[in-house]
């Protein structure tokens, strides 16, 4: 393994030295009282909204604002002035678009590696991920996401492996490397009965001293003394917004803002401190299926997260929190026009996410029950027309949308333009994006943030943060 | 006319008085060796690339980076620590998506107006636009732009007038109040043989004292005396790109740096400062029209313009530079694929813009001749069936887009679209997008600059960090 200079970043000179003046330094876009620019950051708390464009903040932020009546607690960050805040290029070794592989591996693993491979540089060589590094220092790790846990986004903090693909041996390498917290979805790639293998992943994980919770209410028997894997759903966990409207899925299926403030309740008294990923990995889905009501809903569940971390973060005053996303993702916007206010507005009415609608459209169902049915999730009606589209992918004359998250083909792009005319949320495409990411700073080794950063510089920014030197 | 509160950013307790310990407030993501936080700024330069989505400045710098070898020049004021940034919601009195008169009426006026309106509230009150308060407090006052000098940006720092529209009359308002440089396009509001009431106002400029330039050339016969109207053109001027491939546009029209370098050392040794405009207004029309190497090449022209005033700002000391957009448009964004990176560097070979091809393909050109004028022009063929879409807009069979600037109904957007497949740009719509938008800040001033600002907040930056009470 490629070893890196000690302090890549390269403002502290040993180990343990206090910093220069920061006068003299970057001084970072943050109210000093609350950031303290000389401190060494014990615990860190990376956030990631996964594919979340400039548009999606935006667009969840006028709907927290106009719906609401509230700011996101990201942008009140900004308006309170207690965040660094810059942008970041996020391009892998094969592309200047990455993907969420590769993303996450170029801050896990300091180097950039080609999309789809987990800390596997182009050339063969094992990057070691960062959660190990801060595992070995002593310290507690842990991720938390709204998909599997096994997915791409935690993988690249925690493991080394060709492809992001095989969730299942991903399991087992968090079992072999015994992480501290792991909240997430993903039963398929822990239960014997749906591995390939037939392992019993959650068996073997309550052998080695873990608590294995699979609803929400496990969780009210973690033990600190113990480990904690939590996996609630088969594959990913539901949209917050189709979640709302299930008692059962609420009673079941934890929050990412419940389970984060499980997780940092779980390795808050470590003497040597931790280190938790948070994902919401399903802002990503949503941007990849133009499904705007499952976007903003996703991108305000990572929010209330936010309000989460951060509530710690201002009272522990030793934890340096990170919130950013890995890559945009369809690029959304709301559109210039005469009835932009009322359209955005409309989004209001917006009860569950286009899969559920277009999930539980039926092949044998009229063109007027659909549009009924439509009627009733999202106070949008559609005139015959476009019923008539709609209806063409149920009875076979149309097939709808390839994508990585939709193998039933569902018409995801069909009914997004269908929805424009209503919203004005316009997509530039169902994939990822090259623009530069947002990146948000508080707390202790913000003052390190500098207004452009390439991924990678990220790594040796944590491990500088933290003062860990990196020799491994 | 309402009065605003003095100071209404508030940190600065009264006139003239130095500002308190930069270490007690924002400090700002600046290098403190070159920007002064306690200092007045005598000259302001605020730079508007109009219209530019997160997705334009993204791809300009990945154009600059890989095709040009080195990082744009905005991108490396962040990388090299020099300027604070944050963003800013640009939202008009009558939209969450503003167009170009609202935007530069909330900071030309400090208040929000409907889209369309010039410094009118929508009750009717009338607000002083900011260059007249400077000008009220001894300082020269100018705008440079690429498009007509009376468009919407300029015009929303200089006048106040119900619509954009009559820009005709905003010719004669910018007369009365004698503004020191006016640079830009729009001849057909200037000359007597194209304005409706037949009068000749390069005669009447000259009359009161303006040295009047009519091309690049006159441009070396200014006279700091004089005040100074230099119209380039009989509407905006050409795109950057098409301008290059043509040596009498090279000769005759000036770029927007060659404008802003004339119009700072018109202003420079004026006693009591100088507040000057520049903005690359065609970077608008061009993402208007999904025009992706009109888009790049005007956003590398600001680029360009930036570098001039960068350079007096760092010699001058006293300058405080606000480098900004209006509002996103079109959001455009490079779409993730196996070729992206061969797709991107394709764009190396337009030679040409999409509004450029268009508007020469004839009426009775075979596919063959379409085809092949393409292809020298943009080194992409289109297959037949491409080609034949592209004719259909030509015999006949179809009507091309409608749109602000383009009255001719070109098939813009059946063109990107056919584009696409080549070089994975993608873009929402034709038009404004609620984007929050990107604001960098150079010299004194900048500690003003908070993460997230309200557009109107900036009408009161701008005179605190002249220490000009809002007294008018």
């Amino acid at each position: 393994m490629k070893r890196r200079s000690f302090f890549k970043l390269g403002s502290l000179a040993a180990l343990g030295s206090t910093l220069v003046n920061p006068i003299d330094t970057f001084a970072g876009n943050n109210d000093i009282s609350i950031n303290s620019t000389n401190k060494k950051a014990k615990n860190i708390i990376f956030m990631v909204s996964d594919g979340m464009s400039s548009g999606t903040l935006n667009l969840a932020n006028m709907f927290s604002n106009r719906i609401l009546g509230k700011n996101s607690n990201w942008l009140q960050l900004y308006i309170d002035n207690k965040v660094s805040r810059g942008i970041m290029d996020m391009a892998s070794a094969s592309s200047i678009v990455t993907d969420s592989a590769a993303a996450s591996s170029s801050w896990g693993g300091g180097a950039r590696v080609n999309n789809g491979s987990l800390n596997i540089s182009p050339s063969g060589e094992e990057n070691l991920p960062i959660w190990q590094k801060f595992k070995a220092k002593g310290k507690k790790a842990g991720c938390v996401t709204t998909v599997p846990i096994t997915h791409a986004t935690p993988a690249g903090f925690t493991v080394a492996m060709k492809s992001r693909n095989d969730q299942s041996a991903i399991a087992e390498e968090y079992l072999r490397i015994g992480y501290d917290v792991l909240l997430g979805g993903g039963q398929k790639y822990f239960a014997a009965e749906h591995r390939k293998d037939k392992k019993d992943m959650f068996t073997a994980f309550s052998q080695q001293n873990y608590v294995v919770a699979k609803n929400k209410s496990d969780l009210k028997n973690t033990d600190k003394s113990k480990k904690l894997l939590g996996v609630f759903d088969f594959d990913a966990l539901p949209y917050q917004i189709d979640r709302k409207q299930s008692a059962e899925l609420t009673n079941t299926i934890p929050t990412l803002a419940e389970m984060t403030e499980v997780a940092i309740n779980q390795m808050k008294d470590h003497n040597e401190g931790f280190v938790l990923q948070v994902e919401s990995g399903k802002v990503d889905w949503a941007a990849h299926a133009n499904d705007v009501s499952a976007l903003i809903h996703e991108q305000l569940q990572f929010d209330e997260a936010i309000a989460v971390a951060m509530k710690f973060a201002e009272q522990d005053k030793n934890t340096l929190v990170v919130i950013t996303t890995d890559h945009g993702n369809a690029n959304p916007g709301m559109i210039y026009g005469k009835y932009a206010n009322d359209h955005f507005d409309s989004l209001a009415k917006y009860n569950f996410t286009n899969e559920y609608i277009l999930n539980n459209i039926k092949n044998n169902q009229s063109e007027s029950q659909i549009k009924e049915f439509i009627k009733s999730s999202i106070n949008v009606e559609l005139n015959d027309e476009e019923t008539k589209t709609i209806a063409s992918y149920y009875n076979g004359l149309k097939k709808g949308d390839d994508g990585l998250y939709n193998y039933k083909h569902l018409p995801f792009s069909a009914f997004a333009e269908i929805q424009k005319k209503y919203n004005s949320v316009g997509w530039i495409s169902m994939d990822h994006s090259a623009d530069y990411v947002e990146v948000a700073m508080f707390g202790p080794g913000n003052h390190l943030h500098k207004p452009f950063m390439k991924n990678t510089d990220m790594h040796y920014l944590l491990l500088e943060a933290a003062e860990v030197e990196n020799k491994f």
